[in-house]
């Protein structure tokens, strides 16, 4: 028997990602990020809800571009940081040791350190209650030479990538369930 | 040193959860999603990215509702069949012997077996690509009643949510990395 919790942001699981931004002054900046997610597949757009008081806002808005980088369970407590801080008092990649890129086709930074890495170039942006959401064409995954997977694309627990939970704690990704788009089939009908 | 995979929906974690709706018939229906993500906090709201092609397209156009059910561990292979097949020759929820239930709030049925089910009705919806892009608020949250945390949260783990990863396995998720909104203060300078 469920209960009533009321209007909440009580999505499971929710990532945890680093929004990569020149802010206007041409400082490489980043954000935590967690209100995301994919849209379409063709092409390939990310949607990223940023709140209009945020330095990641100013610096979108300028270049019409960001990057979506994907932490790493090592970077958890880093990503956690740029979440806890302003750009305009704090220089994050600095304090935090890690190393802005320039990407290759957006004028925006991507982060050297994730595993990978998404080039995103706006195509829309509306209001949304508290956040601007706005929409980035992915234009190219950057991505570390080692994580293949099996099938063609990158295996997940060699990303290693980070589950957000906004009221608790980070979690690793954990042990595999079946494969997708295939361990339904069971339920098939002959 | 990374190297460039072209355009790709490649981002990592991603969630897998099941969007319910009324079809234009009545029936109840279900289909697997994971382009979705939270986009503001007050008022809640999410996106889903539904292809115009689906039936559940249909339904959240009709009824301007939709519901997002977070599937736990043990309805994975059930999810993963929810996107293998289309609402219009299969009465998805009783081939998988899923319980439909009506919405307190919107024109949408729930998933009882879900742990956690989110009642949308749309604010927006925009063509992105190959997919529309509809936001919903979100507004109530049904949630079994064992499963709070510590923080009056839930307990990411009790929910027990799945991963999705678009070429490769699902997964469950793993060990506690540190609190959020927390875990990241070691790097303050004091």
């Amino acid at each position: 028997m469920k209960k009533s919790l009321g209007a909440d942001t009580l999505a499971y699981p929710l990532p945890l990602y680093l929004l990569g931004t020149y802010a206007p002054n041409g400082q490489p900046n980043i954000m935590a990020l967690a209100w995301t997610g994919i849209v379409s597949s063709v092409p390939p757009t990310i949607m990223v809800g940023v709140m209009p008081s945020r330095l990641t806002h100013e610096g979108i808005v300028k270049n019409q571009a960001f990057t979506v980088n994907f932490p790493n369970s090592a970077l958890a407590a880093k990503a956690d940081y740029a979440g806890l801080v302003s750009g305009r008092q704090h220089d994050k990649f600095a304090e935090l040791g890690l190393t802005p890129v320039e990407s290759t086709l957006v004028k925006a930074p991507y982060v050297a350190e994730c595993p990978v890495a998404a080039e995103c170039r706006v195509i829309s942006m509306a209001e949304v209650g508290d956040h601007t959401m706005f929409v980035g064409e992915i234009l190219d995954i950057k991505a570390e030479e080692d994580l293949s997977g099996a099938d063609g694309g990158l295996d997940v627990l060699k990303v290693d990538p980070v589950v957000f939970n906004y009221m608790g704690d980070y979690h690793r990704v954990g042990p595999s369930l079946g494969k997708s788009f295939s361990c339904g089939l069971v339920y098939k009908k002959k």
